[in-house]
């Protein structure tokens, strides 16, 4: 280090200081002694900083992916939800770590956390891992999850209000005289499944007995959801209605029906959820649960950083709304 | 290291390889020597392992904003593009590192190569940059760009056939009789400066004199090609086509023109770029220049890991094509 101060012309502590960015030195001499340091083989390395001040100016956003192998980033509602966390991150002046996890263990995420490669964790989805986030939040604070609220719940959640649109998707069908209303979704994931609990909800205050044939388990990827549909409409399962998981859930089952000769929404009204691009675009448009990504992800950043700064932050539940289109109108 | 094998019941040497997630070892094991390890104060350090191994086994995508500070990540083009480069970058089992960069000097990507957070870069644009890039890449390898291929250029680049695009609009707003065709992006990035170049050549093969008032500068973002073309027509500067730098320059346009009284394309034909999503839902439907998102994306990747296995790989230009809808139909 005495060298490169000789050859820049600058004490030791400044060449210290400069190798670590230090804002007091004035950038051109900063980038000047970094050069030459690089150039003599004194590697300025911010891992090893890293090492010193457990400090990265990274935001991990980790995708666990225990349910659903298959799923992609470029999936349409992940995109949009990424494309919003990293706009709140990175104008904090952070950068992100996208961590996609294909084969979750009891330990990937003590893993991850313990890698020190990022100040806090955001994860997207609880996927079937609510007992490896307890795990890690037991001990770990930075750390906020896409998703709802569970009992024996540790770690801080951030989600809508998955029973409430459950229920007013239900209430829709219901209040359009559809009687005999289909689920189909993942209901093994804990925001699908209260989502499932609201149309249960609704129903009951209905008077209107649950009939298990009409709850179709179904994956959010491939041709799960079109083959779980157009199985029952084989089977001869009696349904006027359908509330789908999601949007993209609500379209395989608009194209089975179609392919079956059912007409939406004449003979079967469709309810979606998310309210993505496409729930406006296709046709017909689909009615729908508007989840507020922009809310959500800011909501999601901003509990992470105050939990960096020290704070404990409980978990949110963020409010839904009917968004009402072709494939379910008004009664 | 002694201790924690005693513990565990197994090598000193089983301890080392399980802290260095080897796979030879049981996942079993290493969890358990790991978690072990955790508890007695051993810091199972990413980072540090990193030092050694120089291996971080993450590719950074960096996005260079020295043109346009405004740029959100959530913008639809980029948006689709990381999309794409995450999920060929997860394929191969990389993590993804996202970097904005607000304000680029000549030696932030230096900066960003020597902090060592990634095994490869690809950097999303060459904005104003070329400098810069060319700096990097003369003493580092594990380098890919989004652009044009440049005079005098050392890094490897992957891009659409801007000029061929360029090109493709200015031709099709010919064939339909328009003669004075406005253009209206951002002229000083590479990209875009090529696309202008083909414009220019379309109009000179027909035999139309270039006039320098109908190339107007506009950002991307914000109101600045609206109040662009606005100007352009209380100005009464006379034109009867528009080729704009993005679909979302188009659409802007679109609505100054609308603003105006002028029909689209009744009296202005429109010719975008890019093909986003938007394109072909907006009314009216865009008559545009598609660039192959996932080809590029595919191609971006497939050159970075080429590098990083130490193959010396030469920029790639893409193809593109005029996509003709309501806007500016055929003639």
């Amino acid at each position: 280090m005495a060298d490169i101060a000789r050859m820049a012309g600058v004490s030791s502590s400044t060449v210290s200081r400069a190798l670590a960015d230090h804002p007091a030195i004035p950038e051109a001499t900063r980038n000047n002694i970094q050069e030459l340091a690089a150039k003599h083989g004194y590697v300025i390395n911010r891992a090893a900083r890293n090492l010193r001040q457990s400090q990265t100016q990274t935001i991990a956003v980790a995708v666990p992916l225990g349910h659903e192998r298959e799923q992609l980033i470029s999936d349409p509602f992940f995109l949009r939800l990424f494309g919003h966390l990293a706009d709140e991150i990175s104008q904090r002046h952070y950068d992100i770590l996208l961590v996609r996890e294909p084969s979750p263990d009891a330990h990937w995420l003590g893993r991850l956390v313990r890698s020190q490669r990022a100040d806090g964790f955001i994860i997207v989805g609880q996927s079937n891992q609510h007992k490896a986030l307890n795990l890690a939040a037991s001990s770990y604070r930075p750390l906020v999850v896409l998703g709802s609220e569970l009992p024996d719940q540790i770690y801080c959640s951030v989600g809508s209000d998955n029973l409430e649109g459950g229920r007013l998707a239900a209430e829709h069908l219901l209040r359009s005289g559809r009687k005999r209303i289909l689920f189909v979704g993942p209901a093994e994931l804990p925001q699908i499944d209260l989502r499932l609990a609201g149309y249960r909800d609704a129903l009951r205050d209905a008077g209107i007995a649950i009939d298990d044939r009409l709850i179709l388990p179904a994956h959010f990827t491939g041709t799960s959801a079109f083959d779980q549909v157009q199985s029952a409409i084989t089977a001869g399962v009696d349904f006027d209605g359908v509330f789908a998981a999601s949007d993209g859930i609500a379209l395989s089952a608009i194209r089975a029906l179609e392919a079956a000769g059912r007409r939406v929404p004449q003979d079967v009204s469709v309810v979606g959820f998310d309210d993505s691009d496409i729930a406006s675009q296709s046709r017909p448009s689909l009615t729908t649960i508007r989840q507020n990504v922009p809310e959500i992800a800011a909501a999601l950043v901003d509990q992470l950083f105050r939990r960096l700064d020290g704070e404990d932050t409980r978990s949110a539940v963020l409010p839904v709304n009917l968004i009402i289109r072709d494939s379910a109108p008004a009664p």
